[in-house]
């Protein structure tokens, strides 16, 4: 992130602001008294801790997934967290939607011949356009992922905690609905936090409700998924496929299951992010909520550090 | 093809028919003195030839692309030859938008990373909303891409022999304006037949007027690309990647350079088939051609075996 970046960003803020820019614990100290909204990336948060900002009000945060800062207590009283989420929704959900037109056309499958230098006759797979896609986690990506396959002629069920209407979204049904839409799903798409209420939300049980052909993308975090049941499943032929772009442990090692898991397509967790638009996208969504809160209107970023997601989300 | 996929087309057809179905020479001799339209895969065609029906009007073929029947001197006189223009068109645009996604997403690299068990850091990829697309070829499947594409917010241009504007199309260019278009094209799509006018229509010198950034995808035939061209500036850089379901001699050999080549897919001559659909949607184009020719308009499938295309492409 640069200054270029944020004179960017900051043409449309609407209240006065110093900048300062710092990459070590250093730079931080030597201005941190007056310091009254940080923005970090959750790996270089760490090392500022204890905040010792008497001005401090806001800690905005450069991902969308924050779940490694949790438990959440060294957040000083008073202060709000704000998360990204926003800043990975097109290239998110343009990862989504690569990912189940591969599982239409059994990429996975076709990747492993071409390390084998094999010709496959006949593997045509099958068209996208009328399916069935279910987003399990309907924030900025899962949102956009609904717009994004819609346009594609799908038909998208969207599943979260609050439930509302989306636009794009044939229906939008709780957690406590989940489990009567897996059986008629073709394609399922997890673009969840990981917190206590979707900790291996997808568990065996779950993945058992859908159907044989069905296809999983994961882009949220890994242990929302049974990691183990997947790989069985997908294995022994009982799910379609699979793209994952998040693990239970990453980096993951050279000798992981995951690589060798049959119709599993594997990513290094890069669904997300795009270097080339991610910090003038962060700086945008921090202009937006800063701006919100100077018209004293609730900031659409704020993080709801008890549950473990965006307070509206 | 079944008795059933023919009646559910067929519930459209406006004028009488009398069907009969046949899996060899035999059964085709045994009812050729009365067929007036003959429905013939192009391998099925070849052992049917010459073509002995004096009632012949109309020979139908299974296929968009048609070029392994040149020269097309089998053809009786006044017989209308049709292809399949438009059974393709969905599945083949789907997978046009895939394969432009695992391009922006460096699928190809992180197959072979995958088979590797190599995890790859800070692999991010770009987001694909805002590239340039260009597609040569504005065919069915070509026409179809482009819509796909434009809804997710890429601008596209196309190219064909007749240009005429497209609803999805920034601009519509003839093949004259082709070099023109490449050096401010992200991804060119090819969704060509093979003729005369598009043997190795993009040849060494077409390429090297593309970025380096540039992608390329082809699903039409190999040949409309000089392919070891496109091999050497994938190996050396001068290329971002390529998505290949098209080759010039298919199946490729174990030995073939296209396995190893990098940055580049390969998939098995798979793109435009769905075999869950394709039968039911040749036989109604067939039927929207029947109905158009009993109505005295011109059949829209009709091909022009002079230059190797349909007639009105």
């Amino acid at each position: 992130m640069t200054q270029a970046d944020w004179q960017a960003a900051s043409a449309a803020l609407q209240v006065p602001c110093v900048l300062s820019i710092g990459s070590s614990v250093e730079d931080y100290r030597a201005v941190a008294a007056a310091v009254d909204v940080l923005v970090a990336s959750p790996l270089g948060l760490w090392d500022l801790l204890p905040l010792e900002s008497p001005a401090l009000k806001i800690v905005s945060l450069t991902w969308a997934g924050i779940d490694r800062l949790a438990p959440f207590d060294w957040v000083p009283p008073g202060i709000t967290l704000l998360n990204a989420s926003g800043a990975h929704a097109q290239k998110g959900a343009e990862y989504v939607v690569m990912a189940l037109l591969m599982l239409a056309n059994r990429v996975p499958a076709l990747a492993v011949a071409q390390a084998g230098h094999r010709w496959v006759d006949g593997a045509f797979g099958r068209t996208l356009a009328g399916s069935h896609l279910t987003v399990i986690g309907l924030g900025a990506i899962g949102g956009r992922t609904a717009t994004l396959a819609r346009a594609l002629g799908l038909s998208v069920t969207g599943v979260r905690a609050n439930p509302r209407p989306h636009p794009d979204c044939a229906r939008v049904v709780g957690l406590d609905g989940l489990d009567a839409v897996l059986p008629g799903t073709d394609f399922v798409a997890l673009a969840l936090p990981f917190n206590a209420g979707t900790d291996r939300l997808l568990d065996a049980r779950r993945l058992d409700l859908l159907p044989r052909h069905a296809g999983l993308v994961n882009i949220g975090r890994g242990r929302t998924v049974d990691e183990n049941a997947l790989f069985d499943r997908l294995d022994a032929g009982r799910l379609g496929g699979a793209v994952l772009d998040v693990f239970e442990d990453e980096p993951l090692g050279v000798d992981h299951r995951a690589w060798r898991t049959r119709n599993l397509f594997v990513t290094p967790h890069m669904s997300a992010d795009d270097p080339s638009t991610v910090s003038s996208s962060i700086l945008s969504i921090l202009v937006d909520n800063l701006n919100a809160h100077a018209r004293g209107l609730p900031m659409p970023n704020e993080f709801d550090t008890a549950r473990g997601s965006r307070a509206r989300a």
